[in-house]
């Protein structure tokens, strides 16, 4: 790695290219085999915009980072503010995908971020996708599984409105659980129309801010991963 | 219209096809043409999943519907429940266009929605587009104007995040101040970023469910339109 690679806040700062290949699943088939190999796994978080990604991750991390090695790719159409605090935050090894305007990330795009890591010894890999319930939902990053966050202001109905990305995720993280009583906002029935989109997904009510709940989100990855690797 | 254009809840609902034009501009450009040609305004507004698009336009719309004469589409992946909430709370004509998994609206498609309202004797077309901080941003619909809804749990720092959205908007609602003192939202820094997107925006701040500042919006949709008129 070169000096240059770096910004001026000392984060790696990756410019993703669009991908060549017109098969995105063969290719994330192959990516997910060779991540196999390396006995990295790699975890794909989606949300919309403001839900709370970063600051779930960093509780997250902070919690695995004695029981796991990991390192995480912060995926972003511009600036560096989510990869400066995770890194802040958590000491791990953190860098920034730019996508250039691009409003997903497939599995070529992941894997040029994954070359900006140094693997060595990494046992996850969390990947932060661009903020946005659409796009990301249809592309197949290479991951062993996707999980999402739905925080309490955005509303109790977003499955019905944006039902492949409820269909695509094995976990639903639901933030903000504090300010519950200032919003309209069912759980039982958020839970309910989840679970229209995806029987198995699993639930998980936290407050990143507090960070209640938030070790339900990090024993749940722990067992991916050991059940992956074993 | 034919009866069975009508969903069960009563609302007329129109599949969305991908366009099939290459130059969206031209075709945008056409569009605007068209509907100057008609006295139809049309205002696009966009915003993330969950920012309070519609409850914010239900309180707009019974602000203006006794000075403009109003017409609604409802962009969404599916469901129909905003264009049933708009009707039932404003009673003004409102329809729902589906863009079966589509992340966008374009000129194009824009026009197969507007095919499918009665346009005799209306002012002002709203288009809620598909609640997406990206992708909405790069199409030109064909409207006069752009505005768009942050909400307040969403974070202030949104304009660096999506610089494009924030640029093509003429006007910022920012909704959900009533929860101001449980985030850390600092507004004079959000309207600092959004003005370095965009200097000329004009930022609102409302709260649609007290009704709080909206007549501000209204207030600045009447002018839109009064002086595209004259």
């Amino acid at each position: 790695m070169d000096v240059n690679d770096y910004n001026m806040n000392q984060i790696k700062v990756i410019e993703i290219k669009k991908s060549v290949f017109a098969e995105n699943e063969k290719d994330a088939d192959a990516l997910r085999s060779e991540l196999k190999g390396k006995g990295v796994f790699l975890l794909n978080l989606m949300s919309a915009p403001g839900s709370g990604k970063t600051t779930t991750l960093i509780k997250t991390i902070n919690l695995l980072k004695d029981k796991l090695r990991i390192a995480v790719m912060e995926a972003d159409i511009d600036s560096d503010v989510d990869a400066v605090k995770i890194k802040e935050a958590t000491g791990i090894q953190s860098i920034q995908l730019h996508t250039g305007g691009m409003c997903h990330l497939d599995a070529e795009m992941t894997r040029q971020g994954l070359d900006g890591l140094d693997l060595d010894g990494i046992d996850l890999v969390i990947l932060e996708n661009v903020g946005n319930l659409v796009c990301p939902a249809e592309f197949d990053t290479g991951s062993v599984c996707n999980a999402m966050i739905l925080s309490v202001p955005e509303g109790h109905d977003k499955p019905l409105k944006y039902p492949l990305m409820f269909s695509v995720c094995d976990t639903v993280v639901i933030n903000k659980i504090d300010v519950m009583p200032y919003f309209d906002f069912d759980l039982e029935k958020c839970t309910e129309y989840i679970h229209m989109r995806n029987p198995e997904a699993r639930v998980i009510p936290v407050c990143a801010k507090t960070g209640e709940g938030v070790e339900n989100f990090a024993q749940w990855i722990y067992e991916q991963v050991l059940n992956w690797k074993n």
